[in-house]
């Protein structure tokens, strides 16, 4: 599947060029004949014989990139200096920053902020220690805790290399929710040490979002820390796709005028969001799933299940869907089947698969950065098409639900998570795209509509603070 | 030791009071004649039978706040409305936040920031991990750790209740050396608990700066943090006191005219300050040192030292110190002697046991907030007096010395922090003073100096990067 020119490929080019002559066009001929795109051209010093130009290019891979320079290095006249990769320049330093909210200009200012006048409220704290909520940081804190096990689709990269995801997750926090995210990137991959290392930090925060931990550790990991702490954990990778995943369902199925509860699911991938998705649905009310893994369909009678751990996550799945006990592929389960969610593995379906799905049959292809089926494929039979890509519609992307599931939280003072909440946030999410807006091509908001943080944090808060009787 | 009135018990009283006659100026009488001063006085509202006035005046404790208001009360035709604590204001919600240093506008800004375009940036740090110095916080940051088990004078508080102190030590990280430190409050007090929580949350950080740990866990846990991490680990508690009492002590013996080989230095207390404050002047030069703690003088023959663990700070001062082996107590030891450093207990000493020691005595009294002897009793006789508090002459303060240590460790990628750097810190600091300027009340610059942290880095910078020959 060929890309479009992207600025997260994107380079500025310094050149100096004759300044008579057409070596100028020559430059913007050569880049758009690459395939690239000129996103901007300064010239940033002039004289008689030359120019000094800084041309600032997307392209569509860093290989892509490297073909445009030499393109340009082929020019006659043309001399190539610095090549800048935007995306790196970003991250220099890094990108998120501390900031104390008082100016610290005297005297007086330093015996408020710090000693002695600092002594009384941590005696108020040690008296109360509810108060840490209202005089300390903790009100509006979230620990972005990893292992760098599972970062994106790299894998298990380590800690430091996850820490630019980390750190851009914590600026989404705070531009779209408000809130202080501070990462927290951990040098092991135990299970048991990292309960206790985020159990220990814990006072500090408000929340704990635990972020690409891998399979199966991460349900373990989230499972212990939410029984032993008084604050939300919250595995974004799992209950933020599987949000999102809901809210985008719910408005497809308004799309084809089917009802959840009637239709039959099949999914591709039974790992952290696979698993996380599944249960969300189920408990939205989706009675017919099937899951299929790479071994094919997920049933109770697959070798590898029948001595399977009664705890581990696919035992559940084969216990807990496919009520028909089917077996066999992925390709032949999604023959009639209504909709198809696959956060697994690229290309795994082809557009013949999908033509045979049921009459307005919904596609939600979100492996990254190639999805299961080519959409264009998909949307040829099928009624909707959403994939986690930013080039297609219908972007199935986490960054529209945890900024408010966790505003939410934290305005609650909320001690769990749990999903009625996370329903909550789900049809919140849904319900921001108007009956009037709706189609085959939008189904979930743009991450940039302003709406979208507070629909979801006032409904995980309503939730919170007056839990559905039971 | 009565106290002046201090803006870190400043309150804010709302009033209403009659429109004619003098309860203004009897609100302003009021204050003064109990003691407190008035500091600001806002009419917020004004009719032609009323005003409602907010007076703001500093206090010189809680209780002396109580008074002033019970006073205000008092006064014919005067209604008490709201009376705010400025200090608990400060501190509503926290006192630092978190902050994206790129705006994420559009998704332009979001594909580099985050996904897809990060995934470059992580790549390169897999490849390379010393990038991460370059491409992430890690540059910057450092972790405020703290088990909450000796907090500034208030003890065993805790990890909520510290939390006051480690965002303004933040707070002060930031103001003075441009440093992005985040606390970390730890939910546990066992010394392997916390070295195995710091070496894993190490990877996000270039320093870590260890806050208000109790003795002697802060000894062990310092030591086997620095074997085990490639980033400095610095007990500000320690360090930072030994270091600013280095430079002060400097200064005190360029003013009285006598060397640091030739003095006889006197300690009361051999808790973490005390011990890193007596090897560090050891280091400097101090030959004839003598340590007293609340059992008397330490030397090697005494009760509770003949069996003590042989790694234990104590035994180490008695194999370390008092050449003479005298015995006895604080005061027997302080006679004839030329320095005195308390980091103990107030009181221990009286103006006569100053008055008995050498001609041109030095005296730093640091306990806080009431010192080990009165500083204006022994200024009647010592030739120099310092205290940690703010309203004598001569403060020893930390915050003259943790911002320009880390600047430099930061700077100069620093993997460790050693007593070569400290003494370069405390050489720099104590030069700050310029010889014009040095006079018995002017041995350290004030913490707003802007001089002093730049001056500290540089030293601390070239230090590390140039470690002396052996």
């Amino acid at each position: 599947m060929a890309t479009a020119p992207s600025v997260s490929y994107s380079i500025t080019v310094r050149l100096e060029v004759p300044a008579s002559g057409t070596a100028v066009s020559q430059l913007t001929t050569a880049v758009e004949s690459s395939g690239g795109s000129v996103t901007g051209l300064d010239v940033t010093a002039s004289g008689h014989e030359k120019l000094r130009i800084d041309v600032t290019i997307a392209a569509s891979s860093t290989e892509h990139a490297s073909e445009i320079v030499e393109k340009l290095r082929g020019i006659e006249g043309v001399v190539l200096g610095k090549v800048s990769d935007r995306t790196f320049l970003m991250h220099l330093g890094g990108k998120i920053e501390m900031a104390s909210k008082h100016p610290i200009r005297n005297r007086d200012d330093l015996s408020m902020v710090y000693t002695p006048g600092v002594a009384r409220v941590c005696m108020a704290i040690a008296e109360n220690p509810d108060d840490a909520r209202r005089l300390t940081i903790k009100r509006n804190s979230v620990a972005v805790v990893t292992d760098g096990s599972a970062v994106l689709g790299l894998g298990n990269i380590g800690p430091k290399a996850a820490l630019p995801v980390m750190e851009g997750k914590a600026a989404l926090f705070k531009t779209f929710a408000g809130i202080d995210a501070w990462p927290i990137c951990l040098d092991t991959q135990d299970t048991d040490a990292i309960v206790e290392i985020v159990k220990a930090i814990a006072p500090g925060f408000a929340g704990i979002n635990l972020e690409d931990i891998s399979a199966p550790r991460c349900f373990e990991i989230e499972a212990r820390l939410r029984e032993a702490l008084d604050i939300p954990v919250f595995h974004d990778d799992q209950h933020g796709t599987a949000i999102v995943v809901l809210a985008a369902l719910t408005n497809a199925l308004r799309v084809v005028g089917k009802r959840i509860e009637d239709v039959r699911v099949v999914m591709s991938g039974a790992g952290a969001a696979g698993t996380a998705i599944l249960k969300l649905l189920m408990a939205a009310g989706v009675d017919h799933a099937v899951v299929a893994d790479i071994h094919g369909v997920v049933h109770g009678d697959r070798e590898d299940l029948v001595d399977a751990d009664p705890s581990s996550a696919l035992r559940w799945i084969a216990d807990n869907t496919n009520p028909e006990k089917i077996t066999g592929t992925l390709k032949q389960a999604v023959r009639g089947a209504d909709v198809f969610i696959g956060v697994s593995a690229p290309d795994v379906l082809g557009g013949e698969d999908v033509a045979a799905m049921a009459e307005g049959a919904i596609v939600f292809a979100l492996a990254n950065p190639d999805p299961e089926v080519d959409p264009a494929l998909a949307r040829q039979s099928a009624a909707v098409v959403a994939t986690g890509r930013s080039d297609f519609p219908n972007q199935i992307n986490n960054v529209l639900v945890f900024p408010g599931v966790f505003r939410g939280l934290l305005d609650a003072q909320s001690r769990t998570v749990n999903t009625d909440m996370m329903l909550a946030a789900a049809r919140a999410l849904a319900d921001v795209v108007h009956v009037d807006q709706l189609n085959a091509n939008y189904i979930v908001p743009s991450v940039f509509n302003p709406d979208v943080a507070g629909a979801v944090a006032s409904a995980v808060r309503g939730a919170a603070r007056h839990p559905a009787a039971l």
